[in-house]
């Protein structure tokens, strides 16, 4: 324990020297950087799964889930996605620097704010190898340094992966402390970490639910995250029913395990006997459980009773829960009762109920007529995404590079004083 | 403490559902509802005098000091400030709602973010009652709810302008809660505040170092603040040294007692023999007393050694320290290894260097050729200002209404599904 302590402060003193100069450091020298990792992690090919079998081998001698063996498992071409990723942030426009509303005040100097990294970003992930390399590049181009913290089923990968990170920060001159892969497999480690005010300025858990609340509880550092994603869809009495079911379908079934999924389907009253028989036979086709309330389950018979817990419930599987509600006002009240605040959308015609749900539903992203599968970095046109937030301090809804950043006023003057 | 615990969860609730309330409210109830106030406070001068003159007597026999005693005392001239302040509060543009950067995505969903209230702001200040006017105000326009608490000694002051606050909020519609002023000076009442992460989303501590350093290592709940205001000018070798004597002066001269008063001067060597002594005089006239280095000392004689205690030392008070310097690069290096990263300025004619200053200096205002003095809500033009905030979470520099509100995300779609 003492020694991890004596460790952990020395991996976050030399981060925040780094910081300063990853702050510094120009466009093409990151860009570089972030290229020469991404040879390096193909050129290592070979010693990257080595490294990796070792770890694939003791996981499946412990007795490691299938799920999480193939999240473990590295491959060539799981090996080129990460360098693509890597090229793909390469790519993406550089933040840090920029200078936004330089306006002229009554007193003659200009003030305006200059974008700039947060500096030391902790990342703490679970046996999947692949976010070692994202994680890094998305923490190099923004101009911060890393500290990574993958799950201890992949330590042999992650060392791997972390030497051609160094390799690359090396080739092009960056500090090759910029990003430090955690050593240690010892779960002190994390709590260590989460409590390095003095070297760390923010967290960002990827995980399981158990993973972030555990983290965000006991952290002394702030915290990007989200917990659950219990979504919802409204399907109001003014909706296309086409639209309406081709969201509500899409919404669930386009991926069962994902944040941004479907949980609870709202229907209104007076169009739920036209949409619930055919939504059903839609979901029960595909082998999707459905519980609701007693109003739907007279529409589609096969559907069991919801329970209170139910609408609490992040199912992340094929289930679905529903409910038949009055119209918009029951709809939101429903939403800003049981939602996790990560995304949440209405399908309707009419403008004013669309405008008062963007207004009034607080959750992180809001959509009109529009699957919440969209909820994502990509689709948003972030280029990029470490995480989604659905707390509103600091970053909400997708985070990309912008939310690794932060901004500081400059003031130009020609020798003004305050008068 | 049990009893407060019960109190305080039930201030939380309230306000928690005040805050939604909030943030539907449209400008015009928010705009009414400050005018109410500043009309309230104005009819009840009277009774707010008579509350205040309680509060003040108490303080006097418990001994309370002076400058305390002047910042509690409440008189016709502070309650025409106060109502002043809240009918300019009303005059800002409301940023609730305002929608930004929409844009079509390849998938044909239209993507951008609304500006949307943080939810319910813990403000704990000093006996200061003119900060319960203020930070109610700020609160109200941002459409949160506010959770107040205000030193022990301001008591009754405090509950007289919170009888305001909620004539105000009533006649104008808004929920009564939206503004809850703690009403027991209980010290158990701050930490249950700063731990209530279900019902409050931010913390604002106003006041001494003490206090905000107290709160901001107990505190669960995030925390927009500044410790220290540890702020630097630095004169290059190439400043006009006019501009530069003007401004050293007005940083360290024109308010004392200030977090953007400067406490450390940087002089660049080549030109030290031609500032310093004016400087020198300038100061002592003014009754500065000065800490230098023995370069500096070299050039001021009446000026006593500095020490390294100096250079981490926030005086608010007519000292300075100065130190004489190889140049931008050493100029630097002590700004970011002494300062507080509040806000830190250079004088020099070289485009260069000062483009450099302005990158390099990780503070939350960087300055060139101006008084620091002008790091500040009403000079950089925010209209109002909560707070100042070294931390790069959130919010950095001057903290106005923008610092409480988020973003969220807000999808327009037509039918759009995820393939």
């Amino acid at each position: 324990m003492e020694n991890i302590k004596i460790y952990m402060q020395q991996v976050g003193q030399q981060a925040r020297a780094a910081s300063r100069l990853m702050a510094q450091a120009d466009t093409n020298a990151k860009n570089r950087a972030l290229e020469a990792i991404a040879e390096a992690l193909i050129a290592g090919s070979a010693v990257l799964l080595a490294a990796n079998a070792k770890d694939v081998s003791a996981a499946r001698a412990s007795g490691l889930d299938a799920a999480s063996l193939d999240r473990l498992t590295l491959s060539d071409k799981t090996i080129l996605g990460m360098a693509e990723g890597l090229r793909q942030i390469a790519q993406l426009p550089d933040l840090i620097g920029e200078i936004s509303d330089m306006k002229y005040r009554p007193s003659g100097i200009q003030v305006g704010r200059m974008r700039v990294p947060l500096g030391v970003i902790g990342i703490i992930y679970e046996s999947r190898p692949n976010v070692t390399a994202d994680a890094a590049g998305l923490c190099i181009k923004s101009g911060n340094a890393a500290i990574l913290r993958g799950g201890s089923e992949a330590i042999h990968s992650n060392q791997a992966i972390a030497a051609c990170v160094i390799d690359g920060l090396k080739a092009t001159g960056l500090p090759e402390t910029a990003v430090q892969v955690i050593s240690t497999t010892d779960r002190d480690a994390v709590g260590e970490l989460i409590t390095l005010k003095e070297y760390v300025d923010v967290i960002v858990p990827r995980g399981g639910k158990s993973l972030i609340a555990r983290i965000s509880a006991d952290a002394k550092v702030p915290v990007i995250k989200h917990l659950d994603g219990i979504c919802h869809v409204y399907i109001d009495d003014e909706a296309d029913l086409e639209k309406a079911i081709r969201i509500a379908d899409n919404a669930k079934t386009h991926r069962y395990g994902v944040c941004n999924a479907m949980e609870t389907l709202l229907v209104a009253q007076s169009v739920a006997a036209a949409v619930l028989p055919r939504l059903g036979k839609i979901y029960t086709d595909k082998g999707v459980e459905l519980r609701g309330d007693d109003a739907a389950r007279k529409l589609v018979p096969q559907m069991k009773p919801a329970t209170e817990e139910d609408w609490h419930t992040e199912y992340l599987a094929p289930v679905l829960s529903v409910r038949v509600v009055a119209g918009l006002d029951e709809a939101m009240e429903h939403i800003n009762t049981y939602s996790s605040q990560h995304t949440d959308a209405i399908v309707t015609e009419n403008y004013s109920k669309a405008m008062r749900f963007l207004r009034e539903v607080d959750s992180s992203s809001v959509m009109v007529n529009a699957s919440t599968r969209f909820a994502d970095g990509f689709e948003y046109g972030l280029g990029a995404e470490i995480g989604i937030s659905t707390d509103k301090i600091h970053a909400r809804g997708p985070v990309g590079l912008e939310g690794l950043t932060s901004q500081k006023y400059i003031v130009l003057g020609s020798g003004q004083i305050r008068k």
